[in-house]
């Protein structure tokens, strides 16, 4: 029996760091076992919000794509590709474009919280509100069964179903209502305590190397109450614990103990777990480096993906055209 | 040296009427001679408001071609084409939906109109909202450096302009900024004595067979003040005349003054104009009715110029990709 489908993707940032590894890649990694997948460079995206960063988007592409690659996203398996080259998202575009009502876009809570936060009241793009209409394109262009989402992101997951289901009535039901496979993960902090995220500074690159890493986690936020090396320390607030339970889940126990009687000091702690995490991610550090040193292979491997990616989306269009009698 | 580019389009409600002509097909006939014309079948832009119709688009799209060849557009020195069969359009709207605002676009007087006219507040569509962006994309796919406008198309074409210069700055300066050929028209009248529009029932096909034109003449309106034969008329407000001034005007002095004297009666009156716009029009339908019996060289032509308008589209995605270094 065919495997369902899946499309999943980020916007190209650069490298991606634990967060991103522990929120999502990781994830897709499992996922190459029972499904199709389809993992997107969405570099698109970036414009909704940064034109200023258009000029960056190349390099971030190769960085995602070497972080991907070493992580274990499987070229064999799993089809890895980049949103502008397949240019069968953006007719798709166009034509969600005329099945969604302004009305609701604008009720978009994930919207109204960008327009918010980013203080773009008035300024907005009419691209950034399009946002969710693109990703329904980027969705529906390979007929996803599933998408892996952030509860966060069930909204605009509920706009793409809701589009398809429009463009089913309107001119005949060929499109599928993608489910979400919503992964709950714990809020992953950052090397300050905040939440890990790049706009912080606050991240460990997935790629870091070694000497980076143990300075890194060196200054990194512990149990702001613990003051002295013989206090004892509470684990449950410090990010240095978290990292334990992450990569070296075998020693988190031992290691809250060892904290909340003090007889584990902060920086010894902290050298343990530098120790651990450098040998576990040294794997993907390992084949991040062998296809970082081989561009050609890369190169081909985006091409392949592209072409799968595009024979996909092109079988879509070609069910678009008959059903809609247009194009 | 070469030719200026011009380009200009016509959404495919099916067979055009004798306001068509005059109002802009008439006026491209003659641009042919001193442009590079690129003339465009603006099918996605019908979905903007319609969707239903949709599954008439092809059956349309063929009827005014075939009004576009009886009516003398040169497919040997004019690019005839399909907006939905150049993807590049599409790929084109999405990058500048990024460049322009929500608020410019609201702003736009032609959209304030249509809202309220089509009594469409709340339910309009996002991708209705975005048609000048679409206008924009189909415009500066070939580079045009001038459009044939009505008046009220300006503001459209203001923004198409505003776009281009947008992309220059962010991006580099490869896009022109369009300028307007602004051809006025006087008001074109209906059978009813108003304006001519499908949805008034009040046309007149420019591809109409002599006995069509005949009986449709027959109840026309003429001034509602003359009610017998020998009451004097005012031509000033008689849609027949303005026929006469446009298909017969070497006759329009004489019957002006024929009728203002009660010597010409409104029945003979219409029988003339039927004569004499059968006779003009004579070569533009015997002109459409070869082609309409030859459906395979209306198949060639419109693939030859899908093929041309396409080669010239991507040249320019080549040089955004280059620009923009995305895609």
């Amino acid at each position: 029996m065919a495997k369902k489908i899946i499309l999943s993707g980020n916007r190209p940032t650069g490298r991606l760091h634990w967060g991103n590894y522990t929120g999502a890649l990781e994830n897709w990694v499992r996922l190459q076992d029972d499904y199709d997948c389809y993992f997107m460079v969405a570099d698109w995206h970036v414009l909704t919000t940064a034109l200023d960063k258009a000029k960056d988007i190349r390099a971030n592409t190769r960085e995602m794509i070497l972080d991907w690659l070493g992580a274990g996203l499987d070229p064999e398996r799993s089809v890895l590709f980049i949103q502008s080259e397949i240019k069968e998202h953006a007719e798709l575009y166009l034509l969600f474009c005329m099945l969604i009502s302004m009305g609701r876009l604008e009720r978009n809570p994930t919207f109204k919280e960008q327009v918010r936060d980013l203080n773009l009241a008035g300024e907005i793009s009419f691209g950034h509100l399009g946002y969710p209409v693109l990703q329904a394109a980027d969705i529906l262009a390979y007929r996803a069964d599933a998408v892996p989402v952030g509860e966060d992101q069930l909204p605009h997951l509920e706009l793409t179903r809701e589009i398809a289901r429009r463009f089913n009535h309107h001119f005949g039901a060929i499109l599928p209502e993608p489910e979400g496979l919503v992964t709950k993960f714990g809020r992953f902090p950052g090397t300050d305590g905040k939440r890990m995220s790049k706009s912080l500074g606050n991240t460990v690159d997935l790629a870091a190397e070694p000497d980076e890493i143990r300075s890194t986690l060196k200054t990194a936020f512990t149990d702001p109450q613990r003051l002295r090396r013989n206090d004892p320390g509470n684990p449950d607030v410090c990010a240095i614990y978290t990292y334990y339970q992450k990569f070296m889940p075998q020693e988190a126990e031992l290691t809250a103990t060892e904290c909340r009687s003090a007889e584990r000091g902060c920086v010894d702690c902290k050298q343990r777990l530098a120790d651990g995490v450098i040998e576990v991610l040294a794997p993907l550090r390992e084949r991040r480096a062998r296809f970082a040193a081989d561009p050609a292979t890369v190169d081909d491997i985006v091409a392949a993906g592209c072409d799968r990616a595009r024979e996909k989306a092109r079988e879509t269009m070609d069910l678009i055209h008959d059903t809609m009698q247009i194009g």
